[in-house]
């Protein structure tokens, strides 16, 4: 067994890499941490986990013990970029959850994040985790960039596009749409059930933070500066991120080379499933699961192609990435601890 | 008061005519049809209604008597072709809430309804009732082809930017999200709750048959044949359409110039608004009412404008508008019964 | 015109008063305060009311203007108590929206609310005002404690049977259900969506502070103390109380008696309807406006009635009931500016 | 590996045991019917499962192969009747999830299915399946007729206090509150989105089918019979039944009693869990789970004991029961293949 510590346990990430790790059979949790519920047990604050775990909340500050290998970082963003100089001194191996280590240009953080970045020298550490594009570096890391929610979502549904030189990289669009868990758990008018409930609204429109991480790996993939317009949605849901991409195709680009490529792209990732023509994605056919759904639409009006996917934005999105990266970087089968069926309806 | 008969009344747009006009002070409603509740109280179907109305539903082929001045059609798309034409004999004024007589070109039927036009020598007859941007066609008509709900909040968004030549109209995608009220009353896989809850998806991608009616009407504004892209989307909420749809500005036009195109165009219409900046239309805010909230953000990192819109679909994107096309046609002030706040939350 | 003042109208329930008093023909919103929103205008916080208010928020502590003949109180449980003395002073009427002036005995604020009474001396000026009820008293009074939420939708549903001595008063079990506006406007744990979504769970069993209110105005419906079981659930919903009530039916009595009793006992009441046989109150039926329905079945197997109603919580329990007592006060008719259908669906 | 078919494997409950047993370590699916899927394959009716099944559905009429150990029948009510005759004759054990074999008393199927039973010489053969408390004639048994989902909610809060004789089985209250898959999967008025959101109502009040099911083990437990009241209410979410019951306590009976008498009957019962004083079953902290949480409240005031429960319909109410059944009937761990925690939020 491994032993593991995820520090920031009690958010939606934290909370969610508990439920999954609670099946994973090499894995110990041997510490969780957590500011607000420090000397409790997991199980009297998560009445589900109850059975499943007997250990206590350590506290914000608590140091992972010797025995452990490897630590997820399920902290608010910008408190990794404290918590990870002495976790890689003390030799541990990281996935960090938050947002701190995805851009490699340090100047996208006051830009994007309204904070300048105090641990610079250790970006090039991080190996970006957007798993099945990024395996060898991943495989190869001692720390993981786990990616955005968002991004996960769009990039996994554009790349294969951009990577066969299909479509037009300057014309890209992504229209997304989330479920309130990606707004966390702190509560606030945002997240109060009856602002959110039949509500349906844009926000940070041209100003999301996770507008650079798409454009970062979409650039090194497509082989060009990309520059895209990202809207993200707040949807009346507890889980998942439909998105709907939209780019130019090149001339002569058919159905068939897009549904082609996006099938051999993928062929052997366990987790990303081009659905059949006229079925579309679906964020409650993937809830729980570390599932991605995709559909490619060729508009022959438009002479666009239309690029969509769903997955759940805790697991997919966040938590079961991470536990796939954690899978990689060990050595073991992709699909250890992440094989449950998504939970419909 | 003016006698006015609801053909087709228990659907939803039918039962939300039938609330409007409960408070609607110069209009008596003189016949209710259905083909399911034929004999029946409204009351007793619509328990809400019932200190409102003392009728019963007449059957489906039911004449209108002779005291009807206005017939609302609330019948499903494809059978308001058949009721028309005797009711113009009749003499009778028309306000059709279905899609049977809002594209103009009769070749547009089977290629987007799957179904020929039966009556398009009466397509003519019918003006558009986008009101705000139609009003003189509606005053003048004597029988209105009441906009789809995806086309009014999505028209009501982009044409002030058309009419002004402030984007590129080949650049134009619309992505819009709508409750389930949308889906129609019937019970199917789709709108069943279980399947629709905690679901976000597109649908009939590339293939919606409101494409051809938003193209129509932008296409009249911008003076050039437009071919645009649009996305319905569903979302677990009852009422609502939230729109946010892109395009490429035009070289040299600022944010400034944007916001007093909108506010300029929309100045005199007592439905709609543009939000101070910063905040984004909410479906949640409109919900129950006429209002249509906008926004519009020029990114200056794409060059690209974002235009947002909300409405609640059941009214002005359905029986709102058609009460305020009856207002303009009999000559009453525009928000005659239609003056109640938005219900929040 | 009468003017009013809303003191702390920036909750759910001061919110719905503005909306519901924006269609009121006899009033006029003089002054609004709040202690978030000092100096903001109302449809700068509210969008959809933009169109309705030209208005803005004074703060807590702002004095009504000598025009004001009306108060409505809508602040936080407690600070009433602070706010009557002054106003009543300045010559003012009172509708209270809080729970401070419902209950007549003052020992029970601090076993119940946990705070003293810090003005008991002004509690016998205050009507209880559940309207139908309490209709003489509220005509008389200078001041009126409007009903809290879950003893309006208890006390019409029990009520007629008390007083018709249907049932056994010591076997009395109220079970009801809300939508989460009924816990505030407030961003908590509890309030959260991701929280309440998908959620139905039971809260303070044995404990709730509106089960004394019942209990006062049962007990003087029934003519002898009553203490009753009264256990609320939270329902993921905006609006709306459902409510469950038993109670052991005396020999002999029929379903016959028990309908006509109730059909008896309301059929004067605009907003108060016994639904036909076989119909089940539904809150979604009475959404938005102040009605509430009502269903009452014999249970010949144990012998128990079950008495079931619903209503809009923010709307007939609190809003709705506060302007209807404030018409039944000034001699108004009753229904004045409540009379729209509720918002279905 | 145990070779296993499901009947009926269209439903919500068919589908959710194809869920569950795709993580079973014993159970191999051998074949799957249904009789709108005949055909088609499991995965591409059900996305999400694709991963996990290469299998097709069999029509209604298929008979199990030779290898088939087990039939889980998950057919509607009434069609269960027809198939276990033929199934018990060719030798296999069976697993109905239907109400058909539920009732011991023949004459109870047309008094509350309003159908004869047309197999009654069979109800012997069947044990109820309420594992927790008939797990000796469940490990006996050739056919388990598992119980409802309303009556395993009720009967896990109610049967503790009943066997330990601390209530007044006269007395005894259930009022129920179900998520909309307990209504199943065909579309309907009542399932449709815009119908059930936003509204909470009950529905066949005094004369729902679960009725005579609880009253059956209830008194088969309270070793008198019982005749009680069972109210059920259809509650806006996809899953979860959150149950509340209420009787009169016997003289004498303290909190610790009631606390220490629960404990102690669910001491070995991994799958329920008496929550700690103060917090109460919640329905979103079971979620896809075969949890049940459980509360007890001693109300000095009424002395009365509320019992408090929550499930999930489609686990512990129905699939993961009918799971549970099978590790005992086949003798293995009772949480074999159960073991997945809560999907929360």
């Amino acid at each position: 067994m491994t032993n593991i510590a995820i520090h920031g346990a009690a958010g939606y990430t934290g909370q969610e890499l508990l439920r999954i790790l609670a099946g994973h059979p090499e894995v110990e949790v041997a510490q969780v941490t957590s500011g607000s519920f420090e000397g409790r047990a997991v199980g009297g604050v998560f009445p589900g986990l109850a059975p499943f775990y007997d250990l206590r909340f350590a506290g914000r500050d608590a140091v992972p013990p010797a025995e452990v290998e490897v630590v997820f970082l399920a902290l608010p963003h910008g408190e990794a970029m404290g918590a990870v100089p002495p976790l890689l001194a003390a030799g541990k191996r990281i996935i960090d959850l938050s947002a701190d280590f995805r851009l490699q240009d340090p100047t996208a953080y006051p830009a994007w994040y309204q904070r300048a970045h105090t641990a610079p020298e250790f970006l090039p550490t991080f190996a970006y985790g957007l798993t099945e594009w990024c395996m060898e570096e991943v495989r190869e890391a001692r720390a993981v960039a786990n990616p955005g929610c968002y991004p996960t979502g769009a990039l996994l549904a554009i790349l294969p596009a951009l990577a066969a030189g299909l479509i037009d990289p300057t014309t890209l669009i992504v229209d997304a749409k989330s479920g309130v868990s990606g707004a966390g758990v702190k509560a606030s008018e945002t997240t109060h059930f009856v602002h959110a409930n039949e509500s349906l609204k844009a926000y940070r429109v041209a100003h999301h933070q996770h507008t650079p991480e798409i454009e970062q790996m979409a650039t090194k993939v497509a082989g060009q500066t990309m520059t895209l317009s990202f809207t993200p949605h707040l949807v009346p849901m507890n889980r998942g991120i439909a998105t709907t991409a939209y780019a130019a195709l090149h001339p002569g680009v058919t159905e068939e080379t897009v549904r082609n490529a996006y099938a051999a792209r993928y062929a052997q990732a366990p987790f990303v499933r081009l659905l059949p023509p006229g079925r579309f994605p679906d964020t409650a056919q993937v809830r729980g699961s570390n599932q991605c759904h995709l559909q490619v639409v060729v508009d022959e009006r438009t002479r666009r192609l239309i690029m969509l996917s769903a997955i759940d934005n805790l697991v997919k999105g966040a938590s079961g990435q991470a536990v796939h990266n954690l899978n990689v970087m060990l050595g073991w089968p992709e699909t250890t601890g992440l094989g449950a069926p998504p939970v419909v309806p």
